[in-house]
């Protein structure tokens, strides 16, 4: 891949054509194009024959399909979305600007634009978005070589033959699904209902989403999963190749979630100035808000502030340990309850199991505060005053109490989120840590006002 | 699958081999099988069918299939093994306990354990250590006929017959990969070779990261990429399922890396108590350790503290902010690094875009810290002084400067990581609000000092 990257920049721009025309595989004409404008891609891909060109715009990972189909000559591109899979043509339009848009559309043959309304009905990230109609489908009277006679006949012209789905010849309904592998060894003559393994199919609904899409191929090591209606039609089916994808990008946006921003719908190297600001400023300001309530709670703690400033010094070390022990146990918990690890009932078993873990872990941290305060004021590095013991002593207390609280909050978060309807990756490391730094302040302070009472306060 | 939860609530010990029984989906009864006690599954297990048991112990969802397979009779532990596929039987090997561990791997036939030991000597989430060896190849100087017939012959024994190696007679070098697809849609009498699509078939090194494998198979759409050593012998393949898995696990590190601790290799509700410590306390003492600096930051600013506490007040506020836009960026970067949108010598343009973003989102936030003093002062909440005003433009800019410096640490730790071969990933937002920290009380002070001497200061 750095050898490729390298080329395109050695190349003159004229003889991108040529190297395109090439290479191999489409995944690295796909890789060549993305670093072009896309004048230049429109370019590349009128001279490519159909074939190509539509194994070009079918690629997943090509950066902006909607735009470079703009780009082409009318009647080309809808030479060549006839040849596309059925689900990219659809996120194509569900991408492309208005005025190029209706005029396509209007210029589909009614078979093709009846498949992609209903694909484009269907919200974004859900199975019926991701799913294509081109699948091998045959009647339950036919046998083994039958199908594969029919197999042989539309191979090209589907995104998967390894699975067939047997349907009912009257209701037309989903009986059984058979892979390849059976096919090719069963015997002929015999019927196609004697390759299936499985007495039901496993399918999904067209309106799950692509996370449960992804849990039943990777639970079930499927090629592909038939999307089925309420009446057991088999509407499409959505393959492996394309929940890699998916996985791939809801792993991302799971990152920038938890990283305290809105997810981003491109790549970072594409997306614009201002659309950045807006997806990162919108949480560092409600974030901000939530810290000014610090501000609230040490102006309620101003007297204990003044007569005893050296209380400060240890607010960030404090506040940051209750932060960090939240951020552990939520990134813990948003995983756990992603893979279903744990459901949304065994809250309490959680809870029960964060209060041990977030006191060994606030006493750990308890000692080795209390320890550089030891150290420091023997060591003369500093004076904490007469009181230093007690101040330690403080130290030690707050941060048991504090990331005891943290470990709690952070585990409980994404139950709480996941309970009132939110995407529990929503909970995010500076979310956590802006909602355990107000309550740790209290903690402090008040951890402080028992010990320290009568001595410094 | 609540439902199967639910069932498995109800069912008596004693009823669970009848479930186990009766499933279909060999998923489904490691499901249940996974909720139960070793000795209930082991119970289980001796009484399924060879092939069922051999299914069972070959889902990567199955939880502890070392544990397990010692709990069975050695005998049968044997033959189970002989049938399971050579990747998971090593994945086993590699978590068993020593006494029953040597003792199975001196029984196994030479042959299994030759494969077995070449497997083991793969570290751990390579290529090496993910394959199966039990793939199909055939020399080039057959014809599709004659593969196809091999094909039928094979393929109860093979994980995967959908891609077929086609290797030099004489050397046994790889020559081409050829889908099964093409080839049941080829002309039976030619050369196996003219089913080849491309000329050179992708493969990888036993020795490259999962990460590296998933990437080609999501780029290229693979169902199984071939395992080549340095001389072009296919020694196993990585099929797309083991890297699904892969993919979701990579991701669950991931994420638990970026919440800072370390990487738990175990489920949630599975890992003890003190691993459960260990993984979290080691990040949080080292966090601790850093954020100390803090407070050595504050006590050489002890005289400004003691002149106006009321700057301590707007510290949680300020350093969290920091850190927040550094969680930010970092998330942002790791991502952008993993799916190579960004490469290590981009480090200079990312900075360059970083910087005026973080200009931005620190001038937004500085806004709104000022309007916060400004209304809490005109409204008669809390009174900031005479000096309200300059205090005011002392948090605005503290902000600004400090969102853009976490922005710029942000988005740079996760390529200085990466430069010093470390995993990028390793860059947690609590590292980075820790980085971020420090010098976030060295710049509010710095700017405090430069806008309030003579005032306040």
């Amino acid at each position: 891949m750095e050898d490729l990257a390298e080329k395109t920049v050695e190349v003159a721009d004229r003889d991108i054509l040529e190297v395109c025309l090439g290479l191999e595989h489409v995944a690295d004409i796909v890789e060549l194009l993305n670093e072009q404008e896309i004048e230049e891609q429109a370019h590349v891909l009128v001279h490519l024959p159909d074939e190509r060109a539509i194994e070009v715009l079918d690629q997943p990972g090509l950066d902006d399909p909607a735009a470079l189909i703009e780009a082409l000559p009318a009647e080309r591109a809808l030479k060549l979305m006839a040849g596309m899979s059925s689900d990219r043509v659809a996120d194509v339009f569900r991408y492309m600007d208005d005025p190029p848009r209706t005029d396509l559309l209007n210029r589909l043959d009614p078979e093709t634009r009846a498949s992609l309304d209903r694909l484009l009905s269907y919200p974004e990230d859900t199975a019926g978005a991701l799913m294509t109609t081109e699948f091998v489908s045959v009647p339950s009277s036919w046998t083994v070589e039958q199908t594969l006679d029919h197999i042989r006949r539309v191979e090209r012209t589907r995104e998967t033959i390894y699975s067939v789905y047997v349907l009912d010849p009257k209701t037309r309904q989903l009986l059984k699904a058979v892979a390849l592998r059976r096919l090719i060894t069963a015997d002929p003559k015999s019927s196609v209902l004697t390759a299936a393994r499985f007495d039901k199919p496993i399918t999904v609904a067209p309106t799950a989403d692509r996370e449960e899409v992804a849990r039943l191929i990777a639970k079930y090591d499927l090629l592909a999963v038939p999307v089925v209606d309420d009446s057991m039609h088999v509407i499409g089916i959505c393959t492996f190749d394309d929940i890699i994808d998916a996985i791939v990008a809801e792993g991302t946006e799971d990152a920038q979630k938890f990283g305290g921003m809105e997810a981003l719908d491109d790549p970072y190297d594409q997306i614009g100035f201002w659309s950045m600001i807006k997806k990162r400023a919108g949480w560092l300001s409600v974030l901000l808000l939530g810290e000014m309530l610090t501000a609230s709670a040490m102006q309620f703690f101003e007297g204990e502030l003044e007569k005893a400033v050296v209380l400060t010094l240890f607010i960030p070390l404090i506040m940051s340990s209750g932060g960090n022990s939240g951020s552990q146990a939520t990134s813990l918990l948003i995983r756990a309850l992603a893979l279903s690890e744990v459901k949304l009932k065994d809250w309490w078993r959680v809870a029960l199991r964060e209060l041990p873990t977030g006191v060994v872990l606030g006493a750990i941290l308890g000692l080795i505060g209390i320890v550089r305060i030891v150290v420091w004021q023997k060591a003369g590095f500093y004076d904490y005053g007469p009181h230093w013991a007690l101040l330690a002593l403080t130290i030690g207390c707050a941060l048991t109490a504090i990331v005891t609280f943290g470990s709690l909050t952070g585990s409980m978060l994404p139950f709480i989120l996941k309970k009132v309807g939110f995407d529990p990756a929503s909970a995010s490391a500076p979310l956590v840590a802006t909602l355990v730094d107000v309550t740790g302040l209290v903690i402090y302070f008040t951890v402080a006002l028992v010990i320290l009472r009568g001595t410094l306060l």
